[in-house]
């Protein structure tokens, strides 16, 4: 990674964000937003592609994903925050786009598959989801982002981006678009308190940037820990325990959870004594974000999502240009 | 039909328009023109969809495209000519849309089946081709447009668009789209002077409103007749004959037609007389719709095509704006 380059990332607005946002993106964002020229797309056009039917929800959560953002620290003098609708380029992009992709190849990506598998639409795969991809390739190319911090399960999509780029530039004997590379956090994904998947915003299992005090508490006394460690005296079991994995990605006494950890395999150390730990060490972390992002007015984050929208637009518009221009248009 | 509808109509700049265009689709523009809002729209983003290949003949043919409409008649002042890809709106509306069909919808229409089957890609289908009817609701709502004169086997585009609008309203319980009805054209399609199919840019069998006196009359030399018909004395058929079939579209005396379709049924009316007719009536057509065309300067084409997407653009903006709106972007 050298300075000049652009590095691309993107919410989709469903939802408030968590922690598992925390540890497996936004950390990360605060260490991009000083190295590197950094873009943040509210990726609301996206969100809609399996919430058509539901706007209202992507729509209220723009403004609140965009609160998370700043509340954590993401500085707009430093990045750019921009809503995905409101960069009409990004849709144009996709039009010529939608010209290099074929149907099998779309068919064949395992993201897609996987996701449509898990919606369980069956025969009516709407098109505007079966298309995402490329309108991903879209957002990745518009702004010539060299650097997509994404998670495992996303690689294929960056592959695709880079197959787009290749064919155009090949196609249109162009160097007009640039190939990305993807980045792996190297944290795990965080688990839902349920301790059955990942914690996420649709299976209602995760610990919110802006629970309350008292939220955050009662998701910690729920959490799942070692069914079987029944009496304190019990040895318990740290894999996969939803304490220790909170633990692990919160906990910065590292030493000390190690000794955690013993005493807990051994028996001796009661679920309860652990939760009022991790309850202390999450109160922590998230009193000054729920508080910095109670502060802020809803009048300054629709300033900043129109000046970096138009920012974003400002960069797309150029590329668009230049795509249009290879292409002869 | 009442005086307040909006009447879009389109062609795909692959070449220059031909005598099909002409019986089948310009002169019936001319008729609109001065009776109701007339858009003609330059569907250079469409025509990619199966030339991404082949940018440059799309490029060129917008051009000659425009020509074409103003040497038979059509009237900036009375009709707005644009180009597709100068009126993004277009594009956007595209992304919405893509939401509200399904892969099943699309590969159910028996339009997109037919010419899927035609292009003999098999396996690889590109999405912008598959992704076209969308395109066309697009191009067809943004500017509310009501009547759509089209050929037969455009009519199930027809009733997609009428589907993404009635989805679309009462998804997101609006009226800001409005459905379109198709106008079939009651003169039957023209057929090649090859006599195999209908006269198309892509076959290389028809006369274009370009051709020079020359062209004109060598192509009606080659014109296939009825090959039984040897000598001038022998009985000739009437049926797919091509010279008769031009004669019945262009040769305006009715009744001297009966009356040579029954000389030459019977025997002793040549192929050459009859040919050296239909130059004449072809040649009297064209002469004045060439030199028309030839005294059209690019800058005034460009001027047309800049002023009229720049009217297409502030309709679409209005009905994208009011779409965003009913989505609650």
């Amino acid at each position: 990674m050298n300075e000049a380059q652009t590095a691309l990332t993107a919410d989709r607005p469903t939802g408030h964000l968590h922690l598992g946002h925390y540890v497996g993106s936004l950390k990360n964002r605060l260490v991009l937003q000083g190295k590197h020229k950094c873009l943040i797309m509210i990726a609301d056009v996206q969100a809609l592609s399996d919430n058509f039917d539901n706007p209202q929800k992507v729509k209220e959560n723009i403004k609140e994903v965009c609160k998370d953002y700043l509340a954590v620290g993401l500085n707009p003098d430093k990045c750019t925050i921009f809503v995905q609708s409101r960069v009409p380029e990004l849709s144009e992009l996709t039009m010529y786009y939608l010209n290099l992709v074929t149907l099998a190849r779309l068919e064949r990506n395992p993201t897609v598959k996987a996701e449509l598998k898990q919606k369980d639409w069956e025969d009516s795969i709407p098109m505007g989801f079966l298309c995402y991809p490329i309108s991903q390739a879209a957002d990745i190319t518009a702004f010539k982002a060299t650097l997509i911090p994404v998670g495992e399960d996303q690689l294929p999509m960056i592959e695709l981006s880079n197959e787009i780029v290749r064919r155009f530039n090949r196609l249109y004997n162009s160097d007009v678009l640039v190939e990305s590379e993807a980045v792996l956090s190297d944290t795990k994904r965080l688990i839902g308190i349920d301790g059955k998947s990942k914690a996420s915003k649709s299976l209602n299992n995760a610990i919110f940037l802006s629970d309350s005090e008292k939220n955050i508490k009662e998701k910690i006394n729920n959490m799942y820990t070692d069914p079987n460690h029944i009496k304190i005296t019990d040895p318990g079991t740290v894999e996969g325990n939803v304490v220790f994995a909170y633990l692990d990605a919160f906990f910065e006494d590292k030493q000390e959870l190690v000794s955690l950890k013993k005493q807990y395999t051994k028996g001796g150390l009661g679920d309860s004594v652990l939760k009022s730990l991790l309850n202390d060490v999450l109160q922590a972390l998230l009193k000054p974000i729920r508080e910095k992002r109670e502060s802020i007015l809803d009048d300054d984050i629709e300033k900043i999502l129109i000046d970096g929208s138009r920012a974003a637009r400002n960069v797309s518009q150029n590329t668009l240009r230049e795509v249009k221009e290879a292409i002869g248009l």
